[in-house]
């Protein structure tokens, strides 16, 4: 009885282990619907209860959600990224973003030092790509180059615990960059992301860290202001 | 048949989530031994089935820990400590302490535009248990006192989301903090605690940034060589 309750338990671990695989590995992005009960019991060899046990255990760990009546979803792809966001909702906004800003100031300092030549061509595109989307005047494409920059510069340092935090923290904060980057004039920013970029090809550290936290003073001005005309 | 399925579910989260939020406010720290099956079905008054699917989840989120034939024991006490802690064993000891040294950074930076008088008071007496440690040679004592000076001064930045981050990181990394302050010369290291907190009272942000960046530096160089020693 107890050993059989120990494989049980073990077994579970398995399962919910495999599948945690799938989703970390990008396989089934957010939004997914995963295959019905029948087909993953088939595939995984598993009995039902197993499998229901282990889907539980992931939906817990905030990687799943079900939806009544109609299945399970993948609402993240990684226990790392779903427990940050667990805990910045218990936050508040400024808060998160002085630990972003910690994370973003280091890994301007880092890409600066490590910055190769792929990186550079990218962040050169991601600049120019910004650029355009500012020229023409579409805050959408704006926002979603301005991710897309920063998190060039995080690539940029080859650390990937900082990769990962830098990007599970700008998920968590998603909302609010819209927000204010749409409220934010773009020339300005645009000139920063200048500097930034040219710091981190010319390989200087110190400049390099200037510019993220002109930026940052600059965003967080315009934070309080919007919070301020919110109350 | 649905609805209870559903309902059970919900059973099952709830449970999970109030032996969650005991284990997080510290009633249960690490290494307790967690009450006996029959006690927690009584005092949640649940089924055995609800219970230990209950407990099989949280030890999916890393916070309990099932020995054999002993009982369930507490192993973390945060599921985001949990997830960080097992990111960090995927990767290197550099890669993470790079990521503690851009919160450390910012820490600085923030303690000396925050820090209040009780904070300083409490930077005062952990510079002065690192002094009296170093003076009686005694490493463990030492150790002890300087995650503590460390974890001061990012609790005098009144941020909550960086203080756990940061002693999360600090957890994750303590056994190689522990070797590193082992082999390193305390008298240099000593030095820069007190200029960091010097710096942190006299709230010079630039300073205090300075004194952890040396800080860092020194402890790179040891950390390098002693990882290339240990080939």
């Amino acid at each position: 009885m107890k050993l059989q309750k120990t494989n049980r338990m073990t077994l579970v671990e398995q399962v919910a282990a495999q599948i945690e695989a799938i989703i970390e590995s990008g396989q089934w992005p957010i939004g997914t619907r995963i295959p019905a009960e029948p087909e993953l019991v088939r595939e995984l060899g598993v009995s039902r209860n197993t499998l229901r046990e282990a889907i539980r255990a992931l939906v817990h760990a905030g990687l799943l959600r079900t939806k009544q009546g109609d299945g399970t979803y993948v609402c993240s792809t990684s226990v790392l990224g779903a427990a940050l966001q667990r805990r910045i909702q218990q936050s508040n906004i400024l808060e998160t973003l002085e630990v972003r800003d910690g994370l973003e100031q280091q890994s301007a300092r880092l890409a600066a030092l490590r910055r190769t030549d792929e990186d550079v061509e990218k962040l050169r595109a991601c600049l120019a790509a910004c650029d355009s989307a500012a020229e023409a005047n579409d805050m959408d494409a704006y926002v979603e180059f301005d991710i897309q920059l920063h998190q060039a510069v995080a690539e940029a340092t080859h650390n990937s615990v900082l990769i990962d935090l830098y990007e599970y923290m700008t998920e968590a904060v998603k909302r609010s960059i819209r927000e204010l980057v749409e409220v934010a004039c773009c020339d300005s920013h645009q000139k920063v992301h200048h500097e930034l970029i040219e710091a981190i090809i010319q390989q200087d550290e110190r400049q390099a860290v200037e510019a993220v936290r002109t930026y940052i003073e600059q965003f967080k001005e315009k934070l309080q202001q919007h919070l301020e005309d919110e109350k």
